[in-house]
């Protein structure tokens, strides 16, 4: 039994209003809140524990060292990777990307090689990649997606041609809420020897995740998504790809011998890992990791699909809602808009009169929401700590924007 | 008059022991303790006020987003810079360098072009540079310290040609301690047209920083040496390097709009922050640099000055005792070494047993180290909060360390 009481109360936040209102937040999709035990986990790190880490042999470096490192075998755990050694600690997903963009794509791609994007992707999985166009006349090629925001994994098989040298696809997309077969892109992909990056920042935070499954070569996540600290992330990278890939940031840690005329480089990961890094971020990213694999990404998936039911059932009662996406794989995520054209600001603004935090614009996904003719829309995202009260109070909160902007 | 006591207890860790012994933490040019009003700013952060920034309307999201503003007017006040939109918030002085290696340097740099270095850099003001050397021929032109680990200005000046492009120079030497002339490097790098870059990573935490005085193109701090959360911190760049500056990372947030065809850009500084960032670290910065501010930059200098005297008077009756860099300029960073080659990490494993916590190795400063003929040292750093009884328990452990080893 998922006990979604006992839960929220692990979340100091959500016991606090907004005026008057108690906080509804259903912007998880932009970031998530904290449990208590993060929290205590970054207070006991710089008020009893800390340490730069790596660099000393003193006992709070020693301390540190352990709980920064035990996050990299968190990670392992929680994407199911082989190896720690295939485990990279970073700042995040776009820390991640641009680190494989930089890293591995940039020195291997001529002018007119191509990388195959979905229309889904967040700008992290884009703007990168304009870098190597507009920088080195690397082509974008777009895979567009249905009319219920569906990805036909074929379609992205289909468009990897000879000069393709990386797709680059996102988990769960942030706007739509469509979880993509990711696992299907990989076989076909890897049939035609190009490698394949995932994105994982939305589909990691709601459903177990398996990159040996997957069979991907790099799956970026990160931490503030996850019920962790800002500033902190990883990437997984196969073993293959990890030994193809040049450093990206250089700076202390990575590093073996340095000399006037030369510079030779530390193993992986830690070739990748410049300079002192987000130290109790990265702590409290692997205490929150634990926490929610102690809850189970199954039963919290499973508690994520009882909550898009209820949402769905209670939109389908709104013939001036329109709900962008209509995925069978669609998570808890719902961007909205309402007939008559008012617009996402105002309505997240009476949303935010109400207490209910929701987010309105392009939700870094301007090419999507070009492709699906939409200005801005209103994003609902849920998480583990929601209810399906809440969905009534958003619904409540539509129907005043409704009666107010009709 | 400096209660330096009154501080020490705003500090919890400094109240902790090592086995039976009182911390003695001399560990800073690694990483610096936090106060409490640090911890409590994190805390605050994620138990009642956190959200993403720039992205909503909601009131969580408008909060945070105040907040985490708020500390590129701290940082602006903190280096004395013009603008706010001369300060990049990142996530410290390793991706600042990174960013204009990347983004100023590498676009304008041709096979031949120069880029002047002190030996005395630590590598992360070093390696971003041997990465254009290898991946793109620039040449690296050393400018060496003398016997007593000062920078002669003029040398370095001396050193640049009509190939130079860049000048990158620490402020302070995180091995020696010795304080380069910054200022007059500038003055005379500007008569030749080239941009300094300075590496304030140590300099800043122990001094009153002004940009404007000093003249440079670039200025990078640390946050977790300001004694601030780890994975935050930030760069002066002068506004017409800014513009001539490229985006380094991809990703949300640094956009203006985005096709499939194109991307246009965000203004700076904007453009050059990526993704979310280190949000509740950044805020906790700010905290901590207008706590420096409050106890005054100045006030801290004479304390430390203070410390630095203490300690070279009672080094100078340890004839067994060698302090590396005895410039006039010199911090209170000592790196010593013992007569009779006891290693270095065997005296820092003595100290740690008597609660002293500093550092041994090549201190991220491998062709320094090189130039002195030394492998390794015991690096005892001071920071505001440590007093003249710890340079005595220091001296007495070194003293047992010398009956051990000798």
């Amino acid at each position: 039994m998922y006990d979604v009481e006992e839960i929220r109360a692990q979340f100091p936040i959500l016991s606090r209003r907004i005026g008057k209102a108690p906080l509804v937040y259903l912007d998880n999709g932009a970031s998530a809140q904290k449990p208590q035990v993060v929290i205590d986990a970054i207070t006991r790190g710089y008020a009893e524990e800390y340490s730069n880490v790596h660099r000393g042999l003193h006992t709070l470096s020693t301390i540190s060292t352990e709980r920064y490192e035990g996050t990299r075998d968190v990670v392992r755990k929680f994407l199911n990777a082989a190896s720690q050694e295939e485990i990279i600690l970073n700042t995040g997903t776009t820390e991640g990307i641009n680190m494989v963009a930089y890293g591995w794509a940039m020195p291997r791609m001529e002018p007119g090689d191509e990388i195959v994007l979905s229309i889904m992707e967040h700008h992290a999985n884009i703007v990168p990649w304009h870098f190597l166009r507009e920088r080195q006349g690397v082509v974008i090629k777009w895979v567009d997606v249905d009319a219920n925001g569906d990805l036909d994994p074929q379609a992205v098989i289909d468009a990897i041609g000879p000069k393709t040298k990386l797709v680059a696809v996102t988990h769960m997309s942030n706007v739509l809420g469509t979880v993509v077969d990711v696992k299907a892109i990989c076989a076909g992909a890897r049939e035609k020897g190009v490698p394949v990056l995932v994105d994982g920042s939305q589909a990691a935070v709601h459903q177990p995740v398996d990159v040996a499954d997957i069979g991907c070569d790099f799956y970026a996540i990160t931490g503030h998504k996850l019920y962790g600290p800002s500033g902190a992330g990883a990437i997984y990278v196969r073993r293959e790809r990890m030994e193809e890939m040049r450093p990206f940031m250089g700076g202390g840690d990575m590093i073996d011998q340095v000399t006037r005329e030369a510079v030779t480089y530390n193993v992986a990961p830690m070739k990748f890992e410049a300079g002192t890094p987000s130290i109790v971020s990265t702590i409290g990213m692997g205490v929150a990791l634990d926490w929610m694999m102690d809850l189970g990404m199954e039963t919290i998936a499973a508690h994520e699909r009882r909550l898009r039911d209820h949402a769905i059932e209670r939109f389908k009662g709104l013939n001036w809602l329109n709900i962008q996406g209509q995925s069978e794989s669609k998570g808890a995520i719902f961007s909205l808009t309402l007939e008559g054209g008012a617009h996402a600001h105002d309505i997240s603004t009476v949303l935010d009169k109400k207490g209910i935090a929701v987010r309105a614009g392009t939700h870094c996904a301007m090419p999507l929401m070009q492709h699906m003719g939409l200005g801005a829309t209103c994003r609902a995202s849920f998480g583990l700590y929601n209810t399906e009260e809440e969905v009534d109070r958003l619904v409540e909160a539509l129907e005043l924007c409704h009666e107010l902007f009709a």
